[in-house]
């Protein structure tokens, strides 16, 4: 019941980068749930950002060192268990899944990084990812992100993924992702993964900076504290085998390359709130006139992490009064009411400590059948504004959770 | 649906403080809303804590104003309207409130505490209370306490209320409080109120420092920042008419007060979240081994206010991995998972980075089927321990709250 989230549209291949997918029955015996991504050339390279949480599952752990140790090769993707709170066992689990890679399909362990989302706490049955390899192996090939992008779902109700294709310069530079998803309330609790490729050649510490500032404006502004669940992950590939070839950030394919991979990460990023547990609206937070950033998300974050709000937006009433209240509680020092004004779409509803003078209910109860909605709060402090994105708080995103492992 | 929370019992009179309620039909018609407290010796002290929420609804600013600027000798409370974001006509509203209870009853509009709670944003029926007034007046007596905790209900499925007396040097200290709240995920977000009476006579910077004390052991550990919604307050009012007089801290019967009053404080504030909005379970916090207050603090609400977790103990399932998820985002530096154990009741659950190896499922079930249960965090870190009381997160709070103000 996602929120005007459309239907997958076609996922451009990547030159280089072949998707393979499989069944391995982890949690359910009817559908892929093992994705084998291989970047096939020695001039490819990777970036990844993961989880801030103290406690990294051990998939992260592992792919972290992998990263650091030699040029990945393979991303290795499995949902339907987390491989999360599994101390030593978890860690040597996730390394033989690693090892079973290099052993069918060549290279070494260290070039595979491995990702899982799904339930925590429960040791990764090694031996049904290892039996399904092959059929992954098997099925590679570039054409293949939409078999991916359903392979990686865990309570997800859609599949996610957007291309673009750009021109640079007369050469073509294509990108495309895929993500899961749909833990509402906070992304940070839930799995996040998205996988993104582009046939660019890009150095990887290049790669790693335009991967961090696309992050800072999409997966990042659906999500508490960047990323803190204990398997949020998000990697960008190059494959190098496209015509746009990029060796420092003078390149005028530079800003093309961040600016193209920041609308997809924007575009995934916002498909996980549309389809967020159990959303019935999405709700874009916009907050202006701050005196900083960190002013902006304060309040942002006060207001798109408040279960009142979420339940009031869930009901369609225009309580703006518990919009007003998180506003207040957000901690910035000196807020004076007065200056404080909100509005829902088009609909001026505060204005000077109180309810706006030309503010009627039926106007509150317009907007409310929207389904996308934006709250925007000016602050009249400053000159800085900054978004969030999130969803309401509806019985459904109770049923989702309280059955979750069940 | 309250969680195991106690009928009222006798709420012991105090001596030199009275109460009257009146129905006014401010939101409902057919009970009563309206509550009048009267310290009638000029030996009375009165100290309270306000919300910190930068808007502050229109009453709290002006008992801030009359609390400062002369001796307190009533307390007006209504619920049903909060008079909060109504601006300067809401400041006006609760002042011509103070106006005629001075009318009415003598003395000056300064002497009189304003109190709302209810929906934000509407304007305040100042003539529907002052027309409820006299009845509230009528019916003055020190043995109201009962009708008292009835009338400031709001989505309080129960009146909440507690008494105790002890013996000091022979003599007898009585203290008395009513509470009210319900507002479950973040009690900032709804409006706490508390009223404690005692007959000893304290002088009102003590008094202050009493309640200061109390307050950080009892309503805020079932809040986030201390007291964050627009309207939250809590009272303390000595009357001076018992036997106990207590001149400075050497005072023997000091120590006695602080403890009795915190003792009130404590069952008034777990009895707000027994009655939280839909809660099905009462949940205990403690985490130990932190380095400092601030640590224990952050891991006890970051769980505390995680949805995952309470909907996890909503559905009876004793997932151990929202819990670990939950203390590694809590921002705590350097953290070592291999030192923190989990612990549900008298079941260990997680430990050295794991699932305990003892630990069964059926364990946990078992566990599940208590309605008190106790998170015990132990962290591994230093000495320092505290605790936090929660409930869970069910479909009757998303209910409750999407329709509150239809």
């Amino acid at each position: 019941m996602a929120v005007q989230l459309a239907p997958l549209g076609r996922l451009l291949p990547i030159a280089g980068l072949q998707l393979g997918t499989a069944g391995a029955g982890i949690k359910h015996t009817n559908r892929d749930d093992v994705v084998l991504i291989h970047l096939t050339s020695e001039q490819a390279s990777c970036a990844a950002v993961f989880t801030r949480n103290a406690f990294c599952a051990a998939p992260v752990v592992l792919a972290k060192q992998h990263l650091a140790s030699t040029a990945a090769r393979y991303c290795l993707i499995n949902s339907g268990n987390a491989n999360a709170g599994t101390g030593a066992a978890g860690l040597q689990a996730a390394q033989a899944t690693c090892q079973a890679v290099a052993e069918l399909h060549g290279g070494s362990a260290e070039a595979v990084l491995p990702f899982s989302t799904g339930v925590i706490g429960q040791a990764l049955p090694v031996e049904k990812i290892r039996t399904a390899l092959p059929n992954a192996i098997q099925a590679l090939s570039e054409d293949n992100w939409t078999a991916a992008a359903k392979a990686i779902m865990t309570t997800d109700t859609q599949p996610k993924g957007f291309s673009r294709q750009v021109e640079v310069q007369g050469q073509t530079l294509t990108v495309t992702g895929i993500s899961k998803g749909a833990g509402m309330i906070r992304p940070d609790m839930a799995t996040m993964l998205a996988f993104i490729g582009t046939d660019a050649a890009v150095p990887s510490e290049l790669l790693q900076r335009c991967l961090a500032q696309a992050m800072d404006v999409s997966f990042n502004r659906i999500s508490v504290d960047g990323d803190t669940s204990t398997n949020d992950a998000c990697v960008l590939m190059a494959s190098g085998q496209g015509a746009v070839q990029i060796s420092n950030e003078q390149d005028p394919a530079w800003t093309v390359l961040c600016e193209t991979v920041t609308e997809v990460c924007q575009a995934l990023a916002q498909a996980i709130v549309r389809d967020g547990e159990g959303a019935t609206k999405f709700i874009t937070i916009a907050v202006e006139g701050a005196a900083n950033r960190e002013e902006c998300l304060a309040v942002a974050y006060t207001i798109a992490h408040s279960p009142l709000v979420k339940t009031a937006f869930f009901a369609s009433d225009a309580n703006w009064g518990r919009i007003l209240a998180a506003v207040g509680r957000a901690g910035l020092n000196n807020l004076v009411l007065e200056d404080v004004q909100i509005d829902l779409n088009e609909v001026n509803i505060v204005r000077q400590g109180g309810v706006s003078p030309e503010y009627t209910e039926a106007q509150g109860q317009r907007v409310m059948q929207e389904t996308d909605i934006t709250i925007r709060v000016q602050l009249g402090r400053g000159e800085v504004s900054d978004q969030v994105w999130t969803c309401d708080l509806s019985h459904e995103y109770v049923s989702i959770n309280a059955d979750y492992r069940t």
